[in-house]
């Protein structure tokens, strides 16, 4: 496939990558609401009934005619019989006739006859000695509605409140309840196989010998995907051996939605993992080595209409680069539209970093309280270990068309945890 | 209660309540690293053994004892003995002696008598017609290390690798499986209380009658609370009665780490809330009304060492509240630091928004895309229904000090979800 071998920068990368994955038709399920935090809906959802279901005080005062209340001031007050309270939670067991008001509380149901509330605040009480107050003063006008939510107001009867493909945030599932909306149907968790390579690789639980290491890259990743609204299904450690890669490969493939491997780190492992990949389905491989870093061995490919992702095997890098594919295509398919919100802190870097020429990197920093704003510190690590991203509030991006970024310049630190 | 009735800005209103909790000192329980995204380290962890383990290949090469190499150049190259290959996974069958190099792959074991690797583009095979290659060509010298990763290099033998109150993430779980560190203590979820009350609130799964409406904030709590590591423990829906309200927050005070009201939302349940606070124990009632829009009649206190918050009963009001305080307060149980990073997303401001002086607002937006960037399009809702929470992508802070935002400034956008 020497073709492929020409790197391109990531966006291009993924725009090739997209371009060659179906529409996704994430399966879905009912769940409770109250479990759906962080779920994806997976239909529209329309209102079962209007909201509010009752006209409704917005203040605490008096629910009046409004016409009653015309041209009246300070001066020139408007007297009014007080017929009652509105009880809340009940309807109210009165109508309101003309010259008449009813104490009524937020969120009280308005009476039958009344249009608008007046503010406690432009009230007064009549007193009558020790009897019951009976009258009150109105000393300003009430317009129709004011201080009024009217039935239907806010949601009409059969308005889409949560389109498909919404993230479920805490203010959803609130929005839900108000309507009785108990269950909801969201999209399945798209599976991601997650298989590890190289001979030189052991399980975190074994006790590793002379020449081994243990396996980060698919914790690390699994936990990436699970944040990103995946479920991570592990395929072990795989041997540097084109046939174990393949046949593996080809069984996540089936079983998964999104197949990422990990290739060991040496040239000829990399090169088995394209090998593999170009073998499992049509179109196969549509990109080998990405024009950043980490992650320049990085290989995009589409099999049978799936995404196979082959990650580099130092963890660093499997991770950032994971961040880049892994994680669009997951969103992808759980039917979100194209992420390209970027949240970021801004800092101020606090010493150069050199950066290639058309190539993009991305460097992990730790940030420093510094006045009111923030220091971005740059961790340097020899080896990547993947302590160095631990140790990191977040990455910052330096594009392709810069050959660095200058000591006290403005940075955005993006995928910063909170 | 008269002397609270000052409205404090947010920020010092939050420093009062953060000035009468105790440290917290979050009971701790044992996890298995791979469930361990979001929690937050109860120890600091120590690396049993250093990373890497055995010195290792950084890059695909010969590994050489660098003093062989010496002067090296295109035109003098150096001539080595090319004894073996250094297998992945296992320590190396050899010892290198002087004048002899050996095949490496990256993360291949450094063998003994090796110091450094020469890269592959640096050396050249000297072939000898048909028979297998026994010496190579180098061209360039590599340095005493080069290329070379030593034992414990990226971390030392019981270096602290992981402080305690740090946030677990994919980059931690991945270093802690490196270092075999298959289980980790971490800070329980601390339990947080949530009370609603309202005569006109009933259970989201209850037909409300007129004048009644169903409990939205026990569910939009209960799920910011479970975003932010807290486990939510409801305590259904209250009347608004000072004894029955008393008697559940006193319960609720015993069984959780932090209590969370939501007043039902007329004026004299507030008051009711603060009464029933104020008698659950020392100091208290520490801030009542909070120069903020949402959210003026929020109730600060701490009783007995623990937070008791009362939010305004309006769900918009509730949740950016809660995000103001409750959430703050869950992160200082588990043991993080002040939470002051705000990620957030820069956008141009549609319309002019004003805001009243010393008062500071947040306001709903929705992010629409604008060229390279983005806008921020305010959503006004009459009554504030978290259906304009849920269109909304973020919040706008309106400062205190200003009077307003005007349409084409840049705003930054907070709590944006990707």
């Amino acid at each position: 496939m020497p073709e492929f071998l020409h790197l391109l920068p990531p966006d291009e990368a993924r725009k090739i990558l997209f371009a060659a994955l179906p529409d996704p038709q994430p399966a879905s399920e009912t769940i409770d609401t109250l479990h759906a935090l962080g779920r994806v809906s997976a239909e529209d959802v329309r209102a079962p009934h209007p909201l509010p279901a009752f006209s409704r005080s917005a203040v605490d005062g008096y629910a009046v005619r409004s016409a009653d209340t015309f041209g009246a001031s300070e001066s020139l007050p408007a007297y009014l019989t007080l017929v009652g309270d509105v009880p809340m939670g009940a309807a109210p067991a009165f109508v309101l006739q003309a010259g008449q008001a009813a104490l009524i509380h937020t969120g009280g149901m308005l009476p039958d006859g009344a249009d608008a509330v007046v503010m406690l605040e432009y009230t007064q009480p009549v007193e009558a000695g020790c009897a019951p107050i009976r009258e009150i003063e109105v000393v300003r006008a009430a317009a129709f509605g004011e201080n009024v939510i009217s039935l239907g107001e806010d949601v009409a009867e059969g308005q889409v409140v949560l389109p498909r493909g919404c993230l479920i945030r805490p203010a959803e599932i609130g929005g839900l309840m108000a309507l009785g909306l108990n269950s909801l149907r969201v999209a399945k968790k798209p599976r991601v196989a997650i298989l590890s390579s190289g001979d030189e690789v052991v399980p975190p639980d074994a006790e590793p010998r002379p020449g081994q290491v243990r396996d980060v890259n698919s914790y690390s990743l699994s936990a990436l995907v699970l944040q990103a609204g995946g479920e991570a299904v592990r395929y072990g450690i795989l041997p540097d051996q084109l046939e174990a890669m393949q046949s593996a490969a080809r069984r996540a493939l089936e079983e998964c939605d999104l197949v990422v491997l990990t290739a060991g780190s040496s040239a000829s492992a990399r090169d088995l993992t394209a090998t593999a990949i170009q073998s499992l389905g049509e179109p196969g491989v549509l990109v080998h080595g990405v024009n950043v870093r980490p992650g320049k061995p990085t290989i995009l490919g589409v099999c049978n209409g799936k995404a196979v992702i082959g990650l580099p095997g130092n963890p660093v890098s499997a991770l950032v680069i994971a961040g880049l594919f892994v994680v669009p295509v997951v969103k992808h398919l759980l039917g979100l539209p194209p992420q390209r919100l970027r949240p970021s802190v801004t800092a101020q870097l606090t010493i150069n970093v050199p950066s290639q020429a058309g190539r993009e990197d991305w460097i992990a920093v730790r940030l420093l309280p510094e006045g009111d704003g923030w220091l971005a510190e740059p961790i340097f690590a020899k080896s990547n270990l993947i302590f160095s991203l631990a140790a990191a509030d977040g990455l910052v991006r330096i594009p392709p068309d810069a050959t660095g970024l200058s000591a006290g310049e403005m940075v955005q630190v993006e995928g910063v945890s909170v």
